[in-house]
């Protein structure tokens, strides 16, 4: 019974949870197990003054697809909190919009690690703009985040 | 003549651009030569969904400190611009705002290396809550950018 | 002229000269233009207290084998040193022998980006063991590291 | 009786224990709760082609001693294993030593956080060459490594 939801409701149902995520937009493109890709369209308040997106808006959203990744093979009740992570910079994200792919490497009873591929898009042509490595640990979901949803918070796995 | 701002007047400007650093309402709490601190209060669309600061926005605020403090130290009409950054996460950001103290630990001609500690801050009282090593690389600001005050992105080492 | 030797012939090359990485006995299994394998056989003196790989000794490997690479892509003359290196362990490198598989992901004029995944291989048997990711800048080789075959620095691409 | 050895006694333990570091001439310059200096000297098999200490070498040497820094504040029988780094490279390590000062961030119930900073030391002089961020979860030491000195693993918080 652990895993009652699929990775498409799971991710649906957290980038909608109020909070950064959810006000920037997020959407989500893809979800299965251990995989989840998000995007975000440009918006003038998540560019950096040179009209691209922001280092922040680009680690945020794949930090987010990370942890869904990952939430996504862990048991009912658990999500992924980021412990650290690294991000490579390749080019200039400067399209409509960026999507992260997110895929869990790694799923242990503590620690796991995800890679994400991030791309800017422009006029439906993707060109790699970030890599980012990110080691989340298991943690307990809050009941008061759980809500009246509980199932929503099952791996999938 | 590069030296025309200080590095007050360098921080205070670029937080205010137009994009993500000022619809998240950064602020100035101190700029001086190779050492900017930014901070940011918290508001429901900059949390993830605990309830404590988005690692996307800590990061971003980390990113804009490091990237303000090396640009002090660059010649008139050039900035830093990040090309790898790594945060260590070590505790939840659950205050009422973080600070991001950024020094830069090396400017070099084209490479830069800056170290970030952010804070979450209640009450008064600051808990250390992340730690970044920034990797910036210089880059000419365009003119559109510098706009008519030019002066404004001078260095001020 | 400027691609004179293949990218085997660097590999082949860079392995030998006198320090660290030849000392260890890192042997080439590969090397095509942005892309170069490079193997090191246990040894007492290359293992940690508990008897694995040490990640001193992967990281090594694994940075030798991004910086030859990236080589690979860059004109005659020019090589690659190491900025920034970030790794994740992902499992106890126990095998008989580690292998680094590094790719190039972006070259530039100043700066490039390599990824390398390392294995640990157990009677032919390859086990993921970590993964990095390596930013070198492109440098000039002094001439008395070029000694007498200034083309074995050659790019390949 | 968990502390029963002094951090001191610990770090000369396992900087003697079969295997790379000790196979490199790593010598103990300071032990503390919480705080490990490690120094190696030049030795020809310790450097890459330009005749400066390996990136290997480096990276070895900060995370044994972010190890050992972290071990000295864990329980008897815990040690410290990486699970990620990130490494900074700040200038040409290029002189007669290296330095590899560690000092423990945080020390959490399965994962902790050790920064270092190493030196490059020439007729006493000490330059900044790398910044390191180190992420090791504790794990259990396994008896056989422990051998006749159980009370060399004890934590010394």
């Amino acid at each position: 019974m652990a895993n009652s939801v699929s990775p498409m409701q799971l991710a649906e149902y957290v980038v909608k949870l109020p909070g950064h995520t959810s006000a920037v937009g997020t959407q989500v493109l893809k979800a299965e197990v251990g995989c989840v890709h998000l995007a975000v369209r440009k918006r003038p308040d998540l560019l950096q003054w040179g009209g691209i997106f922001h280092g922040g808006i680009i680690t945020g959203l794949a930090d987010f697809a990370a942890g869904t990744a990952v939430t996504t093979l862990l048991p009912l009740g658990r999500s992924a909190i980021t412990i650290d992570l690294h991000v490579n910079f390749l080019s200039a994200a400067d399209g409509d919009s960026i999507i992260a792919k997110a895929k869990a490497v790694q799923v242990g009873k503590s620690i796991s690690v995800a890679g994400v591929e991030v791309f800017t898009v422009e006029e439906r042509e993707e060109r790699l703009c970030a890599l980012c490595m990110i080691t989340p640990r298991n943690v307990e979901v809050p009941p008061s985040v759980m809500g009246a949803e509980p199932a929503a918070w099952a791996g999938c796995g």
